[in-house]
């Protein structure tokens, strides 16, 4: 079930690139969700290609339809399906590309997976586009979510060596999320590194090349107990939703990486009773301890890679000849993908919080 | 089914660190697998407490007991049982924590999870103990993927500030995998900074605190074409697998976090034909695109953070007085667990593998 | 996961009766499958209403269209996404069942379960004609099987008391399946009690009444060893399967209930080397052993109640008031669901076999 | 995970006949059920062997020894293991079916599933002695039923041609039910059947042959709105968990296949208010309707084949030298199955119903 996520609300996605739609059916979906469409659209915009300098200039008026699960604009609980059509395609661009695979895409690697049945235009089923359907998804989830009083926003942290400031990860709040995620396309928590950020992404583009980044991620108003030991923890659930993205390569939760030089004097979360509740005095666990929640606020930071498609001359191998042979990748490209991967990782946090939340519920 | 792990190959993990027995039950076990019984005791000696100085010195038998799917050392493909018994436990060492949740430990979150009914002693079902029986199942695996040629290693790549080398991503071979995994407790690729990583355990220890640390992983052997898009990925499934392991808190593939900072034309892995086959001239991507596997070497990263028991004294709750209070934590601790995750690691990385092989077979 | 089926290849269905589409998605589609329309067709059409006497009158062109998953004709291996529109619905129809369930519907225990949130024109995705999208699938699964030298194929076997033969469980072939399966809307083995079953529906529909049936299902050309012990065996999936089609009330392997005044002596399909290989002298079992395929044709039955609306008055409970109320059932309904059913039966088993050839295939 | 069921509450069944111990392991248990041993105790009685003048004479003490999940007899909600070790086998007795599959047995099916790898004493891992843990978790879970009102309980309601009254499908109260499943080891609703019976049962063991029949099964106290649409309903859960009881071929709900000639006038449960609630005047459709329950009790009949162990010589095959031949089989064998049957179906039916309930709960 490879582009399915969740066990009690499932998302499956569905779609290539250049085919006649693309789209998501959400199974288990909570039944009297208001579908409020400005947030969906709005959610669907920060995703959008098109926004900025720093995104591809291919135009789409991605129109979300629902097809089934909601009835005056309220969800039914039986299968949600939206699909969103494509147009303006231009699959001419790709001809290239089929016997000679784009160096770090998946074109190698899925021409093997699918016995070369695959279809490639536009990168097919692996293609960036594919996370529409999932900002739509994830939009909803977001929706029931906030009716818990739950918040999902993020920010860019890092463009090349540029790096905005940090969630406080104690007291982050939901009015910052909100504020976050209610439209800008570049997100930051301190505007100060803009500048340089987006300079950063222009020299890319000028030099025909494309630069990576990271963003970070904040969810507040969860109840403690959320999640399990071992392999359906928190932990478990983000990462593996968060890796469905196009070009995110690592994930670390609360102090991540940097508790390699870490002391447990120092990393330890110490405890009090505050306003009457358990809370921690630091967060450096991300709001996870054990797989589960903590009542903290969960806070996690996602790395994803340059994009691949590049205008720069590569080295590559023609797969009719078995010779080596360059590549020019031509069509539409981000030079920086990390404004736009921002909104589909919130969704994809939003389904796996969804399906937290809902796992918890017991008789 | 929060301490199961698998789709095709699915092992479910049991037991209470200080109850009658852990184990585990692995469901649609590949037959004919030679169980080789000084393997799997060569790798459970990797994760046994005791070893050295870094270590808990609670010692262990650990004797592994099967209780099904095995007949006459070859697993026969019926769900395959082992148990270890416990022995060796000092249960009232836990008594003041039924209270008072130790710091970064699962005990709060796991009390509100469980509503007061989970065994507490030892960490009860979240203690580093259960990793005795992924461990178990893991080189049970292990000897699967030999014999199609895979092969999965990994060296301890950070303790406090101290960095080992990292692995050649592109020329790293099974004989040097093999080598690390062979029953060194402290490996590493370069022997220089041993010294120092033990030193930074020893002054931990003896300051009753702990430290952190990472371990880098390598697979090598694999066919392109395992895994698949978006959420059943080999990046998905390594990861969900990899944060079941007590402690971890990050994971990143290839370069990873340092991709934030890297141009696509740096960071994208160009291809050639070598020796007649498809080859990627660098492996950025740690031998995953597009979620499938692309012929070169798997790595990635684990960060791992320091010990929370410590025997420092510690600010936490009171929850039979809603008070705050401090907590020294008595018993028998690790200053530094990466030596003993990383064998773990390896074994859930295992049992990813192993799916992600059994997932791609086809009819 | 509810209107999902299928682990290795899952087919999520979606859509209400009066919605705008209904669909499906079937994820984990195996890559190279050749959709042949005219079967698609073909087999769409035995399930379509206005076919006979014995079907409601709502004529619908049912036109299938492919969203994702198929490209030039031939499937993929990317998600396979395929919609109907919906068109000539008559929702004011319903609009006095909207507080008063209909006996013996799913309109009340789908009130409670979806909370008053479901939509309830036409039976909303609780209609059968849901099995539209599941004919897709199954047509689809079917082609693939064939290309294996499986068939599979049904007959009417029960309307009323009027029983046809039935099959010859040791000698069925698949020519007969395929003859049974290729667009005759009445499917017999013997027409001898044709003309007693059409006159049981017709007297029925004219009493405002309906009438129930059996189906008797083969399947042939399956290698012995598939399935499996306890609860993924091929009678668990197929029965699992099977009861997702409306108004199935019972199922049968082999000699089913009459089992139950059998001996072992002649209950037991004794074995015997026959044109070289295994096999059985009587398939008493219906195909299966121990969960497992044995290399005979899978065999079973299936019962089906007469469609629930019927024009005759019958009492039930106004919601609002919570008192006692008549209700004429209006709008259009079948008198006898059998011969629709057949088809709709038909393609869940080819979901359940293309599963259990799926999840048999081993590196 | 062949030997698994329930996806909220998941139950793993591992071992065979004549291997060191038998047990299961439930992940996703719910927290509190105080373990009644003395209920435990009786409901492993009746499906024990060696009762009766029916069972085999094998005698065992079955002793259930929990390893994990539970402490102070109380549920922990980790994952609970139970085992049975085995003792007083006679893998002599089995020598002779190694190469010559017993008919109708697993053995032939199982041997090509397994690549001859199986451990085939005692029938191995397809041996009815693995209900003895189901009826374990099965038990634990009925526990968990009983503090919510919800019992289940079950009869013969078939042996040979031999009929013994069928529930009052309306009026069936938890009462009958739990006198049903007090112990008797050969429960009736109406002993007039008993003699006749016995004597079936005991003409069929002098005759070294065997007998089929058939159990009744109902549920009472169960909410409306368990289920779901299509295939996760109660009938699919419900009959997906039955057919994992050896020797079942057949299961319907209701009026089953008594539908097939039935009119709907007559087999529509009309509705009213009852007592203030919505209720049906009759229960054709056995507690459910459009795979949910409707509030009236569950009601289903399940067709169990005679054992397959008898002791005529019957044809078989030789493995080695692919020729026929006759077999005889020895060994203790019950000459029927069904009054062992019962418990072990009435302990799935709890795994499912279980389910069922713990899938309904909504955050």
């Amino acid at each position: 079930m490879s582009s399915q996520i969740g066990k009690k609300i499932t998302v499956s996605v569905f779609g290539e690139s250049h085919g006649p739609a693309i789209g998501m059916v959400m199974d288990g979906t909570p039944v009297g969700i208001k579908i409020d469409t400005d947030y969906l659209a709005a959610q669907a915009a920060r995703r959008a290609p098109g926004n900025d300098a720093f995104a591809t200039p291919r135009k789409e008026a991605d129109k979300v339809e629902f097809l089934s699960g909601v009835k005056d604009g309220v969800t039914t609980g039986a299968p949600l399906t939206a699909i969103i059509k494509n147009s303006n395609t231009h699959s001419t661009d790709y001809n290239n590309i089929l016997n000679c695979p784009r160096p770090s895409h998946a074109d190698y690697a899925a021409g093997v997976h699918y016995k070369g049945f695959n279809d490639i235009a536009g990168g097919g089923h692996f293609s960036g586009r594919l996370t529409a359907p999932l900002v739509t998804a994830g939009s909803i989830l977001r929706l029931y979510l906030k009716s818990k009083g739950i918040e999902i926003g993020g920010h860019i942290c890092q463009i090349g060596g540029h790096i905005d400031s940090r969630f406080d990860p104690v007291n982050v709040s939901a009015d910052t999320l909100l504020k976050l995620s209610s439209g800008n396309t570049f997100p930051l928590l301190n505007e100060k590194a803009k500048d340089a950020m987006l300079k950063e992404i222009a020299d890319a583009k000028s030099a025909g090349d494309s630069i990576g980044g990271a963003v970070e991620i904040a969810v507040t108003g969860l109840p403690a107990g959320l999640g399990g030991p071992m392999f359906d923890g928190a932990e478990n659930l983000i990462s593996k939703a968060v890796f469905g993205i196009p070009a995110v390569k690592g994930i670390e939760f609360g102090e991540g990486f940097d508790f390699c030089s870490m002391r447990g004097s120092e990393a330890n979360d110490q405890m009090e009773i505050r306003c009457g509740k358990v809370a921690c005095t630091t967060n450096c666990n991300g709001g996870i301890t054990g797989g589960i929640t903590n009542s903290m606020p969960i806070i996690f930071r996602v790395a994803i890679k340059p994009t691949p498609s590049i205008s720069l001359p590569q080295n590559t191998v023609d797969l009719t000849t078995n010779q080596n042979t360059t590549l020019s990748i031509k069509g539409r490209h981000d030079p920086c993908i990390v404004p736009r991967a921002l909104p589909a990782i919130e969704a994809v946090t939003a389904i796996a919080i969804a399906n937290l939340l809902a796992e918890e519920a017991q008789n």
